[in-house]
C-alpha cells in the first residue's frame, strides 16, 4: 500500500489513449479540465484532444414531446464546446425559453391522465435544435453513436463521444409513494420532476442494452480509462450494468483510475451522497472506494478527505490526493493533470 | 336557374347548424368573418360560434424533426384566436425563430443522404408548443380529433374545429424532375419547399385514412354546409377524396354553398390557378363551378368576375355575387352573411 500523495512521477506512454467514463456535469468539466491540461502540455504523451475519448451514460435519456434526449451526451458536448451555461451547469448560454412558456396553455386543457406538455424539463430553444437532429437521425435509422458523432462535429468539440450503447437502457428509481408503499419512476422523473428530494428504495436499469462496439474498443485499448467524478449509482451505474464491462475493467483494473464525486461526505452535485445513503453504503470516500475496487487501482480523493486516506486504501484502492472540486479550469487542469500521472 | 344577385332574401331556420369544409388560411378568414357575422347578429338563426362546425383538411400534414404538424388545423385555431401573424398569415404573432436557426450548425455536418434539420419548414419558438403537445397526446393514444379540441379549447376558441380524419392521408403531388420525368412529393415540399414554383402533372392522396365520424356527423346534418375559399384540388380535394364525402354532398347539394377561392382569374393565395391551368382545368370561377357542381348548388363569386356569371351558371350553380376578397373584418364578415343567405 503506498502512502496518499499529491503529486506522481511516470510517464504516460506516448501516443496514449485516455478513455473516460462519464455522466453529465461532473464529468464535462473533468473532460474540459483533461483537454486544458493537454492543450498546456502538461500530460506527457497525451498531445491532443483527439486522443480522449469520453464514453457517455445514456440511462438517462427519455423521450419528451417526442423529441430524444440525451441529457448527459449533450452537457458533455455543450460544456466542451464552451457553449454550456455556466450558471446552471447545463442547457446552453444565452438560452431563451418559448417553446416550454408556450405549453401552459395546453397544462390547463389536457386530460388528467395525460402525461402530455410536460413543463419540468426545460427545453431551450437554441437546444431543441440538438434534439430535432437527433430524432430526425435516428428516425432515418442512423445509431446514436452516429448522431453523437455528428453533433459533437457540429460544435467542433475535438474528443470523441460516444454513447455507452446505441439500444435504450432505462435507469428506473423506486421511490416512496404517497400511500406508504414503493412506486418505480424513470430517472428523470426523480431526478427533474421530483428535484431528487425524495428517498430511493433502489436503482434498476431496464432494456437489453449492450455496449457499443466503438465503445468497448475504446475501454479495451485506451492506456488509462477515467471514471470521472459522476454519479457512482445513476451516472456510472448504468455503464457498468452493461454486460462485460465490469469484468473488461477488471482485467486491466491497474490502469483504471477514479475520481471521488464525493467530497467531504457530500456530492459536489446532485444526489449522490443521500442515495448512497439510502441504498445502505457510506457517503464518503470510502464508500465510493468500495463501489470501485473492484475495477479500478486508483481513487482521487480531495484534501478534505485525506484523514480517510487509509480507509480507502483499506477497501483496496490506492489513494491519490489532490484538489477535487473543480471550482475553476486551473483546478480542473490540475485535477486531470494528476488523475491521468496517477495511473499505472 | 336564377339570376347573379348581391343580397339574398330568407333565414336560415333556428338552431341552425353550419358546417364549413375547409383549408387553411383563406378558410381561417372566412370562419373568423362568419364568427364576425353572428357575434354581430348577421345571421338569422345562428346565434353562437358553437354552431360552426370546421371540417378541415389533414392532407398536407407531415411529421419533421418527429414533430406531429398540422398546417391547415393550426392556421384555423390561430387565426380563429385572434393569435395569428396577420402579415404572414401563417405562425403565431411576435414570434421567434431561435429553435429553426439553430438547426444551421446541423446542416453542415449531416451526411448527404440525410433530410435532418430542415430550415425549409419554419416552425416558431412559441408554435414549438403546439407541436409538442399534439405529438405526446397521439403518442399517449388520442385521436386527432381529440387533440384538436384540447387545442382549440386551449386558444379560446368557440367553434368546434374537426380533422377530416383520424387517420393519414398525405397529399402527394407530381412535378417535373431535373432529368424531363417526373417525380413524386409530399405536399409540404412542393408547396413550401420548392415554393409552389414548379409545374405541377399531377395530385393523388395516399393512405387509407376514412372521414371521421364527428365530421360525417357535422356534415351530414348541418343546415347549411359551405365550402370555404381554400384550394379546390389541394385544400378542398382531400377531404372530397375521403369515401363517402362526395355522395354526402351531392345529396344535399341544395344546401351546399362554395366560395370561389379565385377572384379575376387568379388566386387569392398559393398556386390554386397555376395548379388549375396545370392539370387542364380553367383557372377561373367557371372552372371552379364545373370542380364544384356535383356537390355544391351555389358558388359565391367576386364582382369582378361578374361578367362569368352566366358561365358558372352554364357550369350548373346558382351565383351570388359579393366582394370576396377579405382584405378587412368587415368584408369577411359581409361575405360569409351573404353566403349563409345564399343556402337554401
Amino acid at each position: 500500500m503506498s502512502p496518499p500523495h499529491t503529486s506522481l512521477p511516470g510517464t504516460a506512454p506516448t501516443g496514449s489513449q485516455v478513455t473516460v467514463i462519464s455522466g453529465g456535469v461532473g464529468a464535462a468539466r473533468f473532460l474540459a479540465g483533461l483537454i486544458g491540461a493537454i492543450d498546456h502540455g502538461l500530460i506527457d504523451g497525451l498531445d491532443q484532444a483527439g486522443n480522449v475519448t469520453a464514453v457517455v451514460n445514456t440511462g438517462d435519456d427519455c423521450v419528451l414531446h417526442g423529441l430524444a434526449i440525451s441529457p448527459d451526451l449533450d452537457t458533455v458536448t455543450y460544456t466542451l464546446a464552451g457553449a454550456i451555461d455556466p450558471e446552471r451547469g447545463w442547457g446552453l448560454v444565452d438560452e431563451t425559453w418559448r417553446a416550454m412558456r408556450s405549453l401552459e396553455r395546453y397544462v390547463r386543457v389536457r386530460p388528467p391522465e395525460s402525461a402530455a406538455a410536460p413543463q419540468w424539463f426545460n427545453l431551450g430553444d437554441q437546444d431543441l435544435a440538438t434534439h430535432f437532429y437527433r430524432t430526425a437521425r435516428l428516425s432515418e435509422g442512423a445509431t446514436l453513436t452516429d448522431v453523437t458523432d455528428e453533433i459533437r462535429r457540429a460544435w467542433g468539440v475535438g474528443i470523441r463521444i460516444l454513447p455507452m450503447s446505441d439500444q435504450r437502457l432505462s435507469t428506473i428509481v423506486t421511490i416512496a409513494d404517497p400511500d406508504g408503499g414503493t412506486m418505480d419512476v424513470a430517472f428523470q422523473d426523480y431526478f427533474v420532476r421530483l428535484r431528487h428530494a425524495v428517498p430511493v428504495h433502489g436503482v434498476r436499469f431496464d432494456g437489453a442494452a449492450q455496449l457499443s462496439a466503438p465503445a468497448r474498443e475504446a475501454l479495451g485499448s485506451a492506456s488509462t480509462v477515467v471514471i470521472a467524478p459522476s454519479n457512482p449509482i445513476v451516472s456510472i451505474g448504468p455503464i457498468r450494468s452493461l454486460s462485460g464491462v465490469d469484468s473488461l475493467l477488471a482485467a486491466r483494473r491497474d490502469s483504471v483510475v477514479a475520481i471521488s464525486p464525493i467530497v467531504g461526505g457530500a456530492a459536489l452535485k446532485g444526489p449522490a451522497d443521500r442515495m448512497m445513503t439510502e441504498l445502505g453504503q457510506d457517503a464518503s470516500v470510502v464508500g465510493v472506494a468500495r463501489l470501485y475496487a473492484p475495477i479500478a487501482s486508483v481513487l482521487v480523493i480531495d484534501p478534505i478527505d485525506e484523514h480517510l486516506a487509509a480507509d480507502v486504501e483499506a477497501a483496496g484502492m490506492r489513494c491519490v490526493v489532490t484538489p477535487s472540486v473543480m471550482s475553476s479550469p486551473d483546478v480542473a487542469r490540475e485535477l486531470a493533470s494528476v488523475t491521468l500521472r496517477s495511473s499505472g
